[in-house]
């Protein structure tokens, strides 16, 4: 709990927790896709450009089988800092969390059993609008589906994405619907400017203010899907939504479709919720009246410069990383240092088997 | 209870009920393909030949919505007596027992989301191997890791299937295995000499005892799945694997490849169970150590036809009736006629809102 940093509403933080710790936890990866990404600069989630595209589905596989189908090596940046799935999968594991996939509207599909929505990929939305309207409510209504039957099987549902690009999609949503939002970046250098041109050519022409309507003109696929998920599951039993920049688009879509806040909180890394590029902590607070946990994995610690590489502005958070650290850590008990330990034995084992 | 008669292991029976009588259960329908359904006179799972297919889907569907998305009507025999689906509707709604659908080789994917596992439908084993070695792997392998992760999301995993032709399959695999099996039907005059010959065609030319060639050569996409499902399963909590003939063949192949038999139970109908045209309860103690627990719904005491058509032989058991009849009374502490009596109110609504 030391390593746990509350926020947002921080009374029911700590209520949040008392009532989730001694519980059962179902992680689930929701998988998607935005063309939006193949802009030159906007992602670095992939070892190249023509990689991307297997990012969300290679993650996917990494956490079930301890390595990748669709690709050789498990994701990592151009220059070989690997996905932020290595601390899902360590936080996993270590706790015996089931976790489930989700493809709404990945590129390609995993090569493991998954939830298959039929969601397609979204368009890159400073050309084109990102999704029809039939889209938008047909993610919302898959998502309600999910969310229902995965809130009714366990105590605490937890909703990891993935979705490279996403944060300039989540930009634009946060701007459309009126928050002055500075999102988190996969890198130290946030390409900020160009985030904010691609979501202003994206939200010219934008025309209603009707919350479907907006997610259609500059969202993606993960944002309805994850809403429609939460909409229903907050009303079984308590969810956390994993991640950072992209949750708090999902948590502005359900602000006006509906959600329960009393079963909802965020959970993160503090590697978010201390970017000085974002305003996460207070965005949060603006959107809903909800608590916010962020925890500190101490990676700057580590003997391993790739585990390093987080805490100095590298990935931050992805795959639900934050959200299933902390179901980890309130399951196992184990505190940060115990975490790194299995993080250290985890990437130890990924770089000499590779 | 009194509903209830228990053969196979018999004392197994009473212990596995008590076991789960309090419990939570999970219903996951596996739906899936043969071609050789196509064998004119195999099935009389649609209402006619091109509408077979339709049928896993669209019961999957009813389950979900109550309706229909890929068909316009529920599906019925040729006549217009209804699927299995709606006892097994009834039971899941009035015990609020989740349920979730696995698409294991359906030629048609349904309109929900739904586990999606890449597998193809089955050939016509009357003229081709039924699935390729890699097929039968893959199968048991996906079978494995959804079994693993929906064990762990609930104390009881109910397995019911659809796939028209499967009693044939199955008898195939039965006889391949040694077994003198004698299998039901979903129609009054099991066409027993038909379905006979295609199991001796499928028979001819194989050359092998080993369990994985003998499914590839004559069974189904469904057999392989849902004995890892068994496997993985029932190595974590109970299993009931829901259903007749089918599960018979699955239990077949999976005391070749190896399962938890402490954990397991077939649930069926007294339709199966008492169905003079076949052995199924000799066949479940031949095959295997398990309790095996038969539902008598009474459907004979209906005021509507079609519910009384169970009760005379039609369909008798599918999208695992039997067993979710068993999991809802365990659960509501429901008798059979309280069930009849809701049953026939989803009987009512359906065929006054078609």
């Amino acid at each position: 709990m030391n390593d746990f940093e509350f926020f947002g509403n921080i009374k029911n933080a700590e209520n949040f927790i008392d009532r989730i710790k001694d519980k059962n936890f179902l992680f689930s990866f929701v998988i998607s896709y935005t063309e939006t990404s193949e802009i030159p600069g906007i992602t670095f989630a992939g070892a190249d450009k023509d990689s991307i595209k297997y990012t969300p589905p290679a993650d996917a596989e990494y956490l079930y089988y301890g390595n990748c189908k669709t690709i050789d090596k498990i994701p990592m940046t151009p220059d070989g800092k690997p996905t932020p799935a290595l601390l899902t999968k360590t936080a996993l594991e270590s706790s015996s969390i089931p976790h489930i996939v989700i493809n709404a509207g990945s590129k390609i599909a995993p090569q493991l059993p998954f939830i298959q929505t039929g969601l397609s990929p979204g368009k890159n939305i400073s050309v084109s609008p990102a999704l029809t309207s039939s889209e938008v409510s047909q993610a919302v209504n898959y998502g309600r589906i999910v969310g229902r039957t995965l809130a009714s099987l366990t105590d605490c549902l937890i909703i990891g994405e993935s979705i490279p690009g996403g944060t300039t999609t989540a930009l634009a949503v946060l701007k459309a619907f009126g928050y002055k939002a500075k999102v988190s970046s996969s890198i130290p250098n946030n390409p900020v400017i160009l985030k904010n041109q691609i979501a202003s050519m994206a939200l010219e022409g934008l025309d209603s203010d009707n919350p479907y309507d907006i997610i259609a003109k500059v969202g993606d696929p993960m944002i309805p899907f994850v809403t429609g998920m939460l909409s229903s599951a907050s009303e079984i039993n308590p969810v956390m939504l994993a991640g950072g920049t992209q949750m708090t688009a999902v948590l502005a879509f359900a602000s006006k479709i509906g959600f329960n806040e009393k079963n909802t909180a965020i959970g993160t890394t503090c590697y978010i919720s201390d970017d000085k590029s974002a305003n996460f902590k207070n965005l949060v607070s603006e959107i809903a009246d909800i608590p916010a946990i962020s925890v500190n994995p101490h990676l700057e610690n580590s003997s391993f410069p790739g585990l390093r590489a987080f805490s100095e502005g590298f990935a931050k958070e992805g795959v639900g990383a934050g959200g299933s650290m902390i179901a980890s850590m309130l399951k196992t008990k184990n505190d940060s240092s115990k975490f790194l330990e299995l993080a250290e034995k985890e990437y130890h084992r990924i770089f000499t088997s590779l």
